[in-house]
């Protein structure tokens, strides 16, 4: 099965998903000058975070499907939880923004998180099992290491919200620096071929 | 005529439909804290379900376009009326969700999907006349027996909905369920090729 | 320059469009019976009437775009000038609905339906001008007097919503009904090469 | 890398922002009169202004990328900050209309504006430095002229905005003309090929 269609989908379900959010940006009502925008400084905040982590999972799934060369229906389904898990985070953004980075919302934002590390793992195992252990893609994507980190600062995240919420804000930009730094692996093995 | 451009402007409206539905779930105002998020339980569960319905109708529609080798304008209207309906999967889950499943909206979701049943063996007509009898989209598409369990499924559940409609809320999932399980006749009639 | 970035561009504007006038139709907060829904029947049909259009429109580009070999800058601009019509379509389809097809808005419905005919023909000519009059796409595009019937029947139902606004919706409907009809002219053209 | 993913996204993250701005245009719920419209102007105009400057955009973004002929990380997330800077137009054009072209909207416009060129700047920069200095892309993007006046027209537009609001609409104005001319250099050095 072609993975054009799977791309397609996903890439149009990717771009909704980080367009949405800026509608929580509600215009203000109250005025007309810069003091109007300062109620907002949290929800703007919280929008660039999760824009990075997005526009990360973008990256990361353009450079695996980039590598892989057939689907099955596994994949299409492992490829709809992880857009299933990714829907919800204009949901935990937009909560966490609204409320100030409490408590609650920010342990909310880091499960939401974990479930779609889980979810790209998931995607990542059907690949390569669909693929072979000893194909390029395989190679590429390696142990995992970053993603394994990853979970690790989302669940010290999400306990630590409860003695002080910008510990958890701190691990959230702690994990998208990670990240950011490009991942040569995949791009150096495609590189190679 | 290709049938590249069909599949695109499905696939951006699959997309949207899907994600769109996630915009029911609201920021809680009440609250920052979990019990904020209970009476968006059954919005919840709603957006799940029909989050699993349109990824098994874009899963069937994949399926099936890929076997086809091209289209015209009876299909592409065939396939407009298909998107027409599944546009109003949305309106009918957030009903159902706010009315916490009850009976008059249980019955909606079956009529809605009852159309869209109906309107995605109109396409897969509107495919095998194109096609041909004896083409392998015709042998892949089948008999369609699991579309007519489906619909008696929904007829049952728009009738039970009235004597109790957490009934139409099961028999909901078993659809779901039944379409979840991989459609495998399609695949192994192209692998065939 | 190539085509498939105008149609891709093109094809995600179509599915948002045809896909936000279903926001228009909320959840009845009143109840959760079927007499909540009677205030939505005027906003049903008029969803109902602008997807058939926007389908229609979606399809004839589809088919002229596909006689088309390459595009330049003047059609990238024309196609623009088709989007921003097409995107008041929403809004005019709203306000109709809302209004239960009282006089004004029926006129401003047929204003934009003018307008997007305007864009419609610049847009087809750019693609003859840049193609050449003796090519395939111009004999397909032909007279055009499909588009002139619909612009005489729409300005006929901007003046006669000052005496009936039905007048006016059975006129919407019969261009509707017009266009429906396959335009085999681009088909039998390209089916000839 | 190859370049049609991003491209996919992008041309959806565009899609998407020049669609969600017409949701701005609210159907006023006091009136079914063209007497109802009238407060709706400054925000249709501002729609105007902006679908004018998105499609400036998306013209330029589809001309770099077609003489681009592969991408790498760096790019991605060039393109990525690009999108960011985008998607937030319509908040600022929301503002701007909502508040008749005040003061400080005005000035707001104009810094997204400011950053928009920056971000796009750095897009073409990230695609010499990958293409090379010789490439044809280099010499089609050329010195970037309009550009820097661009940016000089929005800082005046930014600092007079204290004057009077309406000498930096006519300055924003200017630069969307400015830039409608087709910019004929790249389609140029791509005919010479």
């Amino acid at each position: 099965m072609h993975k054009g269609r799977l791309e397609a989908f996903s890439d149009g379900v990717f771009a909704i998903i980080i367009t949405i959010m800026v509608l929580e940006l509600k215009v203000p009502h109250g005025g007309n000058d810069l003091r109007a925008l300062i109620p907002m400084i949290p929800v703007f905040i919280s929008y660039v975070l999760s824009f990075v982590y997005v526009g990360i999972y973008w990256n990361n799934h353009h450079h695996m499907m980039q590598a892989a060369k057939s689907v099955n229906g596994r994949i299409l389904w492992s490829n709809l939880y992880l857009l299933f898990w990714l829907s919800l985070i204009p949901f935990a953004t937009a909560w966490m923004g609204e409320n100030h980075f409490s408590q609650w919302p920010m342990a909310l934002y880091g499960f939401v998180m974990v479930m779609n590390a889980f979810a790209y793992s998931i995607l990542s195992n059907s690949l390569i099992k669909h693929e072979g252990k000893n194909s390029n893609l395989s190679k590429a994507i390696g142990k995992g290491t970053k993603g394994m980190i990853s979970v690790a600062c989302y669940l010290t995240a999400i306990v630590l919200s409860m003695v002080n919420p910008w510990i958890s804000f701190g691990l959230y930009v702690l994990v998208a620096v990670i990240w950011f730094i490009p991942d040569s692996r995949i791009e150096k093995s495609m590189a190679q071929d």
